[in-house]
């Protein structure tokens, strides 16, 4: 294979003319740290006189790929999905990628937007966590798609795009479990946003488990905000025969309901125990500490990214990841909130 | 001015085919929920028979705007900056843009190479928080960039780029002179990465307070992560004359210390008090709840964001601004562990 000389000059080309390693000028490039002025001032002429700039214009213009990959998400105020984002940039970088962050609050508009701009700006392929599966413009935008796309915590039912997500029903199940195994028996599930993929699973696995255990279920879907959430804890707990315990299906709800208890007064777990969906930072530091699902975070924004690069660079295994669903395991962190634990000082 | 009948059917013409208001369309490409499956199925043989597709295609074509701005930062998992972004995202939708998201890390290679994606995408402008203002590249790149630019959290000392950022100078002396008024004497200040623009800053504020009131200044500057944090704080209070009050300088150090405190058993505020910078989810919930700074960060997201479209959309506006720098107020939020309240149950 021949290779044409590129008209853009290298970071090896500025090292060699100015006659220092490529580490030297890596850190005049970055601003000069720990480099003597007076070979500052010499690569920097050099990058001076030949132009150098560490662009990919060049490859573009070949036609090769525009190194860049698409991450296109609800939300980055969400540190489900911004966690996601870091695991994924960081195999972007390894395979010498940009990541491009867009976020659509699950509109299907927005989604279809954003996945306009990644296809005129030519990226490689992209990561969706689509808002609803069932969006018809959307569904019609993907199958006219030439680059790989991979979805994220949430599948395109029905297309043949590979999915990575966690194991929503399973989790909700073996949390459910957990709580009856306490020995709780009337235990309220609370969340928002039902009918969400993931929301919508989870309250089936918490179904599933309390039906198996001949429970009552008890559902409120109400909560969007602290004020909701307040008010939901306040109205499940003056019922006539009150739950034992709590399921909170996601972390800014699970967060809002122990705010809401602990400003309530209500013991936890004495009155009422606590098992959230989704661990969060400082939740093993609140007192209780709170009792969670953890969710693979990282390995889901990693396994999708890699995935994705697959797809990308290996023809045949791109045909035989095709409609492929990736599901991973949630695991479990007792903690006091649920009675694990006699709570801390 | 005329302007030319576009290609592209819009979305009020296939509601008028359809026979349905504009509403019903958006709720038909955002999934169909509330729409009655008769109008539905007429509603997509709309879409499709007209090829309707919501994009900005035809406007590029016509050499348009890209209605798209580049938002740079270091992380998004770090919440300062993703709270900044999706601020600046509400204003982004606002004017009918779309907000893309690059991180860098804070590293120089990084940042030139978003830029380039930013400009090959002809991006209408973007909002940058770079990582080194001395940064050799970025400085030639930034000089050579024609659409509007705005620095956010940390400016491009030298060049005239309108900068938004924080007080913070002004901030931790503001800090520091809470403390001494409660009457410590002894306080260490402890954060990381002491030369990023924010964090030098704050030391000087940190410096200056200490000197004006004739104190002993302690500075730690080596936490990066939660074993250093902890090593730090059983140091410094191993020291012959410990200090009795700490001041950390960004929201994951406080985080940190505060941990480390906890797990070592030392009561706050009575050994030592603590007053962090940044507030941070549940800082009002952990016990003893802690006393912040508070950035006006949805307000940094915010002003840098209505800064750019005010130059992108104003040229004399733009050029009355160049080199502008917007410093916005930080404020202290004071809770228990400076010793402000007594601790609670």
């Amino acid at each position: 294979m021949t290779k044409k000389k590129s008209k853009h000059p290298t970071l090896s080309e500025v090292a060699k003319k100015a006659g220092v390693g490529t580490t030297t000028v890596s850190r005049v490039i970055n601003g000069g740290q720990r480099v003597d002025p007076q070979t500052l001032a010499r690569v920097q002429k050099v990058i001076e006189s030949l132009g150098y700039m560490p662009n990919q214009a060049a490859r573009i213009l070949k036609g090769d790929r525009t190194r860049s990959i698409g991450f296109v998400i609800p939300s980055i105020a969400d540190p489900f999905f911004s966690s996601c984002a870091e695991a994924a940039q960081a195999i972007a970088r390894a395979h010498d990628s940009l990541l491009i962050v867009l976020t659509t609050q699950n509109d299907a508009h927005a989604e279809v937007e954003s996945v306009n701009v990644l296809l005129r700006h030519r990226a490689d392929g992209f990561i969706l966590a689509p808002g609803n599966s069932q969006s018809q413009v959307l569904r019609t935008l993907l199958k006219r798609v030439q680059v790989p796309v991979v979805t994220l915590d949430r599948p395109m039912e029905g297309m043949p795009i590979p999915a990575v997500v966690a194991d929503n029903f399973a989790g909700a199940r073996m949390a459910t479990r957990h709580l009856i195994d306490h020995g709780y028996r009337r235990i309220a599930c609370l969340t928002g946003e039902p009918t969400l993929y993931t929301l919508h699973e989870r309250i089936k696995g918490y179904q599933k488990e309390i039906e198996t255990a001949g429970l009552e279920m008890i559902l409120d879907a109400s909560i969007k905000d602290y004020r909701s959430a307040e008010y939901a804890v306040e109205s499940v707990l003056a019922a006539p025969n009150p739950p034992d315990a709590l399921l909170t299906l996601k972390n800014s709800t699970t967060i809002f309901v122990f705010e809401a208890l602990q400003k309530l007064g209500i013991s936890v777990p004495e009155r009422v125990a606590l098992l959230g969906y989704d661990d969060f930072e400082l939740a093993a530091t609140v007192r209780p500490s709170i009792s969670v699902v953890q969710q693979p975070i990282e390995a889901l924004g990693r396994t999708a990214a890699e995935l994705l690069f697959s797809r990308m660079l290996d023809g045949a295994g791109a045909e035989k990841d095709r409609g492929k669903m990736v599901e991973l395991h949630t695991r479990l962190i007792p903690r006091a909130s649920c009675g694990c634990r006699p709570p801390q000082n």
